[in-house]
């Protein structure tokens, strides 16, 4: 073996990196100590982001065992703050969505299990690309502030019962370095990769439930199921070894959720379903996933769907908006300008594509291409139909909102062949919204 | 998709340095554009070293196919600058070794071609790691000199007809970048990548004819011979097609060339294959690769033996190296520590593994862990026997050399299990001394 490395320049490191590389490289499994070694030297600065990102390739192209996600993601957690809420005198239970289109499920998820007596620390963060940020979102809200100190967050825990917030930079700041790297080095679809990025943040956030929400299809970084379920295979049994009582629900991401992608159009409809109305499919969801965490938490059995119709989710909603120094009764920020999609032709609606809906959304200014970036509050997609839907020609299908005009073009430019109208009678081919469900049974 | 790049951002490069390391990791071909680009981009510090090592590991586990290595060593060749040897009244020949240990064959090889009438313009390496570099060897010579300017080169060629210098800066700088990256990312097995690296260099060099001998065994990076093999129709496909007259022999490197391993003992061995003397399998190849070398310029058929015999190779080395300054008659250097190993009992060397005296001649001073070390002129190894050599107990192996005696030790760890004494009568398992030749019609 050609080795060039000095064997005496590398004695005050317990491991050299290009051998840790040539190991995963050569499809040997990393021992503990090799993980643990990297990823410390990694987050001090001794590995180098060309080594870490030549590992990473190796990782996505010959994978990691059960046992080498585990340490990696401890590892990882290992390399910052762990946060407690074992204090609190409720239950914690919180969800974590890999992301898709027209996903504001959080809004209303967070203040409903409130309702219920489980506490809600919700971290969050903002958009990059096609999908959008739940914090993105709340910010569309006059006042609302996404930072709190953990101080803050664990007091409006023990008053409001829900918080929604940016996740400090103390959690997993490996993760925080390996996830920017991943980004620009074709190495964000790796399962063992990912698994490990959301479960560290998790379990160092501390919380005792938790639910994933694993999407599927052209608007998620899972394009088919069974890479779905192997993700959430193993998200799952990274949870449950950390001891957190952790389901995943596999969910249907090729049409977007609900009627709207952006920011403030997502909050007004979140803000529907907490009024007991909104699209069937995000209410559905949102129920769902509530009940969930209610029964990961130790609270099932309860007529979520309730607190919807009585108002007791849109109290909680607006104690948690006002506690965040949000005014929920303002009014929402809307676009300057708005043009129509519409049919060219009768028929059926039977592709109404997640990824082209939020690429459009993207381009007219709800989304950032560069984490400094701002993003228009007003800007996104409302959809006036979904797949099924029958058309007549000149029906407008969606409205593009944005305050730059100039960005339609492109917009419309996205949703070339993401919307398709077929002839009369055609029927859709479409999954279900609640595509399966994995617990530890399944994971083991 | 998940895209996470603007497409305003990039619009002012021809391609995302995510799209093309994406397309490689997934197994699809690399476009011509797309590897034009990014070896331009990476030249330019727009691809970055992490996108670079990650692309580097994807080629290593997916492979290139002989297009895109051809396009890839052609826009190497691009980066830099091409030279020209036309205006030169011969032919000339290059020949490349993959590196292995005592490999000292340049030395006596360059002037023996040129008393034939075939220029050689040897642009040759320092060592890193356990194989030794030709400049490393050079300068234990008092007063020789490694670096000429073009013209220099190209007045040395026409009045000796034999040149062994440094590459200067300006041939395929994308390459001396890239060979730098790939040696800390665990990317420096990528048979592609070690065949566009070597032919880049050469093909810019503006050789007419070029020999490869192709290294197989433990101290070499070729470890069998199918490698060997693919490496060498790779780099004789490259060549021809570049209008390179170009072959390859795959020869032993299980066991180390000749009797000596380092720098001024290596000199004193060439000199005195020079010489008419030498070890036997020194002298075979010498003569082997300057029957191709003369072969491949139009000038075969000759008799090489004869000019090592009558002394004419050895006028070609005095006037070579006096030609960069040095003093072919002034003492070598010697070492100031030296150290046997002896037989621990009776028997017959069956095993003198390249690699551990490889390994061994570096721990003792000869090579340099990094680029920027010094080396030892005097540090090194001599073999007192071969493979096949009956010894008794006691009996020296071999004599180790250092100016820094602590390094014995090390020395003698490196050579732990590298010599195998076998009970009488035991024969060593060698492969022959030349295993191969590949020529452009056994590429194609």
């Amino acid at each position: 073996m050609v080795r060039r490395v000095c064997d005496d320049a590398r004695m005050s490191e317990a491991f050299d990196a290009v051998d840790v590389i040539v190991t995963k490289r050569d499809r040997h499994e990393l021992s503990d100590e090799q993980i643990r070694w990297v990823i410390d030297a990694y987050t001090r600065g001794v590995v180098a982001d060309e080594q870490m990102s030549a590992l990473g390739m190796a990782v996505l192209l010959n994978g990691m065992t059960r046992r080498e996600i585990a340490t990696w993601t401890q590892a990882m957690i290992a390399s910052g703050e762990r946060m407690d809420f074992s204090g609190l005198s409720r239950p914690t239970a919180d969800k974590h969505s890999t992301g898709g289109v027209g996903d504001k499920i959080t809004l209303p998820l967070a203040p409903l299990v409130a309702v219920f007596g489980v506490a809600v620390p919700q971290l969050s963060g903002r958009g990059l690309g096609h999908t959008g940020g739940t914090l993105d979102k709340l910010e569309s809200i006059s006042g609302w502030r996404a930072s709190l100190s953990n101080a803050e967050m664990l007091a409006q825990l023990d008053d409001v019962g829900a918080v929604i917030c940016a996740a400090g930079s103390g959690l997993a700041p490996a993760d925080k370095k390996l996830y920017a790297l991943r980004d620009v080095t074709g190495t964000v679809e790796a399962i063992p990769l990912i698994a490990s990025s959301i479960m560290s943040k998790k379990i160092a956030e501390g919380t005792g439930a938790l639910v994933l929400d694993v999407k599927v299809g052209s608007g998620a970084f899972m394009k088919t199921v069974d890479q779905a379920r192997e993700l959430a295979r193993t998200m799952v049994a990274l949870g449950t070894d950390a001891g957190v009582n952790t389901v995943a629900l596999l969910t249907n991401m090729d049409v977007p959720l609900g009627l709207t992608a952006g920011n403030a159009v997502e909050v007004r409809e979140s803000v529907e379903v907490l009024a007991g109305g909104g699209p069937p499919d995000v209410v559905e969801l949102t129920v769902r996933l509530a009940q969930e965490m209610l029964q990961a938490a130790g609270r099932g059995g309860q007529d979520v769907a309730a607190a919807l119709a009585d108002g007791r989710a849109m109290d909680a909603w607006r104690r948690m908006i006002r506690a965040q120094g949000g005014d929920p009764d303002a009014p929402l920020p809307v676009a300057r300008h708005t043009d129509q999609v519409r049919s060219p032709t009768d028929g059926v609606v039977t592709i109404l594509d997640a990824y082209a809906v939020g690429l459009a959304a993207w381009r007219l200014g709800a989304g950032r291409a560069r984490k400094e970036d701002p993003v228009q509050a007003g800007a996104g997609i409302e959809l006036h139909v979904r797949p099924g839907a029958v058309v007549r020609a000149g029906e407008p299908l969606l409205t593009l909102h944005t305050d730059t005009p100039e960005r339609f073009e492109r917009a419309r430019a996205a949703l070339d062949g993401g919307i398709v109208i077929a002839p009369e009678g055609s029927r859709p081919d479409l999954l279900p919204l609640v595509i399966d469900r994995i617990d530890a049974g399944d994971a083991a």
